[in-house]
């Protein structure tokens, strides 16, 4: 399928890329941030389930990835925002692919809050 | 992105979509399969560092999911082959944008080997 790898088995780079964004909870965090920078509380008020030291842990994997920027605004008081980097906004046909799977096979959940 | 989550916060079917498919080695495994049936073997060969055990395991959930089907055959010694099921198959394009990010962003390995 891609011209990197050879009968040597799977490509090395594609299960790297696949386990970054399956990490538990990276897919929704990138999902969340693909809509605009957000703060901490933001991203923690959009994912069920979430807790605050999981969001802390993720966010600090995504920006030594490269995939997650955060940027600090020197007001009163101090403003933290995440955003995705020029590759993690790259992310985005990955997100709407799986989107566009989950919509086909993942059956809706019974009840109709989440 | 989608129109079935709204301010909610994101769409619980694709948090278990993305889950699914960046479950440690998931993503490997259906890589490998999108090529065609394979043995157990012929699996745990193309994917480096995965073990018999967690093989085992990846496979009897990937096919709970119904993404994996396991086939019989009665030959002596008996044959078992694993394939991708039409939902599995489905995931033809989540690797695919997989692969093309990897491809743009992940650095190769500095060694030619895997």
């Amino acid at each position: 399928m891609s011209p990197d790898h050879g009968n040597q088995g799977i490509c090395p780079r594609y299960h790297r890329a696949v386990e970054l964004i399956g990490r538990r909870w990276s897919g929704a965090i990138v999902r969340v941030l693909l809509d605009g920078p957000q703060r901490f509380s933001g991203i923690l008020q959009q994912v069920a389930g979430l807790t605050d030291r999981l969001l802390s842990e993720r966010l600090k994997e995504l920006e030594a990835e490269g995939v997650v920027a955060r940027r600090v605004y020197p007001e009163t008081p101090v403003r933290i925002e995440y955003s995705l980097t020029e590759k993690g906004r790259d992310l985005e046909r990955v997100v709407r692919e799986i989107h566009r799977w989950a919509d086909r096979w993942v059956p809706k959940p019974a009840h109709a809050s989440r």
